[in-house]
């Protein structure tokens, strides 16, 4: 059975849960690399996968005899059949943060289960470590999108205005070989920037601008994350002191990074630092990164104990309203003494010569 | 109040039902034209919308003094504000399609509601029907789509590859106003047109290859949908009595449909032409079409009076495993006696000439 599938089955054993329904496709696409409309039944002797008449020659071309996944077309698929898949389990388990509350009736109605039960999240939490593959797969998203930041420095101009800037970078991702962006990228320019989740505008490009660049693609299903704030022919003196502080403290938060730092303390560390010098931390720190782009972790104000192999980033940001903003953002990935970036554009002030 | 509300209200009303709480995006830009994180409280006196600090700006200069919906940001909503809301309500409405079995057990606690009904789809079958003002941002979100297949008869040549096409789709659509897609065109060209699913590839078009496409886009938050099926340098004969069929079937349709129509005599109408000739219908006639490119009503196998004012596509199909597939697809309005094409786009032979 593939690892992946077998971990999730060690799992549930250890929560006393006998089988589980998974509907959410990240996670359908997680266990068992089908991209297709249909539920996986994890039953306590197969894993069977139901799909329609439009899906089944794609599902059995991706599966591999080391899946043992089990594929049914649904209309093959009886009352009968339905009924017998779970029969005699006590408990099966479903994802209560995905399905809806008409498929979560119609479930126990159609598998004649007896005890539906929440799982809590439990794919979710088994993806945030990723395995050898998902890493090198990163690397590679993260490697397309450092080449497109290089890209990038030569290719804005004056006058370009940011709309263009997004849509260049997403055709520059797709010209390397990724599917495209991971998120709708963020070009915000000048006093736009203050604005933590701004939308590319008309506004074009001018002498002076500082341009907070928020951007990640899409390689092989996986995310990749950062942001870098440049800055247009100079670097205006009452940034400085402001970039500064976000630069240290994103480079501190690096070095604190490893298995069993705890994203709370992380948090806070910043948040103390901000607000010493006067600023206000106004979003999370970071999150997860994998087949979403933002997943298990969040990197926020609860305890969290990090673990070796999580994909995460690491986001500090100051905003002045109605002036600019500041943000520095990398993925890296976590390891048992330390973390490595995944990311590695330059984080220095970066000017881009218009002139 | 705005009179989407408002009518939604008497529609509550007719079910008993006392309040409601709609959390899905889409009937909340229906019935707000909010475009914002959020959730809509209609309770017994009031139209309340909560959001939190990145919208509020934004969700305020939407609405108008006409629509009587109070904006709160989450973080001055007090437990006790929440547990007051539906005070005195026997029973609230929710969007059972909709939210997760988590959000089910979160509002019934955060809100106390002591009995939280399903309300079958009543957002969404409000929908179906589109007022004044959405039928013409219909008919502009077609005439686009429209314009777009013109210009794709003099833009296709030959050598060029089904990704190169659905590019310029997208692009054509945004030149001209458009938010962009309604969902990813379908380009699909020689043996690939005998997937009604196909997903655009790297072949390239050459002479005497059947070209399926299928489009539209999204033009103020509403969507068009058209599909034709094209021909390079000429038809060749064996598909012409297929291309035949299809076409008198999708022509029989639009004199069929109109207030009081039955989907379902439809929908076995065009099965049943299709059996004598020695074919079988693969997929469903149609879908209505608005702030969804896929809403009510379904027109399948199952009863339903189509409605004056409803927005349905028509779209018949034969496919021929590995060899060609034929479609052709209107977006269409339903009026008291009949209806009114949206898409306009010839629809005899047409070949596009690479010599």
């Amino acid at each position: 059975m593939n690892l992946k599938i077998k971990c999730l089955r060690e799992k549930l054993k250890l929560s006393d849960i006998q089988g589980m329904i998974v509907s959410n496709p990240v996670n359908i696409k997680y266990l068992t690399n089908i991209e297709a409309e249909g539920i996986l039944l994890i039953t306590r002797k197969e894993n069977i996968y139901i799909t329609d008449g439009r899906y089944i020659e794609s599902v059995n071309s991706i599966l591999t005899i080391n899946d043992e996944v089990i594929v049914y077309n649904i209309k093959d698929v009886s009352k009968y059949d339905c009924e017998n898949f779970f029969m005699f389990c006590e408990n099966i388990g479903f994802e209560e943060n995905h399905i809806t509350y008409s498929k979560y009736k119609e479930y126990i109605h159609k598998y004649k289960i007896n005890n539906f039960t929440e799982t809590d999240g439990i794919i979710e939490s088994q993806r945030a470590i990723k395995d050898e593959e998902e890493i090198s797969i990163l690397k590679q998203s993260c490697k397309i999108l450092d080449d497109c930041f290089s890209y990038l420095l030569k290719y804005i101009k004056k006058g370009m205005n940011e709309k263009e800037i997004a849509n260049e970078i997403e055709k520059y991702f797709k010209s390397k070989g990724a599917e495209g962006v991971s998120f709708d990228s963020i070009i915000a320019s000048g006093p736009n920037s203050s604005m933590p989740h701004a939308v590319p505008t008309d506004r074009q490009i001018s002498s002076g601008d500082t341009i907070l660049i928020d951007m990640g693609c899409k390689y092989k299903g996986y995310c990749s994350d950062m942001s870098r704030t440049i800055f247009v022919d100079y670097v205006p003196e009452e940034i400085k002191p402001i970039y500064d502080i976000v630069l240290k403290n994103q480079e501190q938060i690096l070095k604190e990074i490893k298995d069993g730092a705890n994203a709370r303390i992380l948090t806070m560390m910043v948040e103390g630092d901000f607000k010493i010098n006067g600023y206000t931390f106004v979003h999370s720190l970071g999150h997860g990164v994998g087949l979403e782009i933002h997943e298990d972790p969040r990197i926020g104000n609860k305890d969290y104990l990090l673990k070796e192999n999580m994909t995460i980033t690491n986001e500090p940001g100051i905003y002045i309203p109605g002036k600019f903003g500041v943000r520095i953002e990398d993925t890296v990935l976590v390891t048992k003494s330390g973390c490595i970036k995944l990311t590695n554009s330059e984080k220095n002030y970066t000017i881009i010569k218009t002139n």
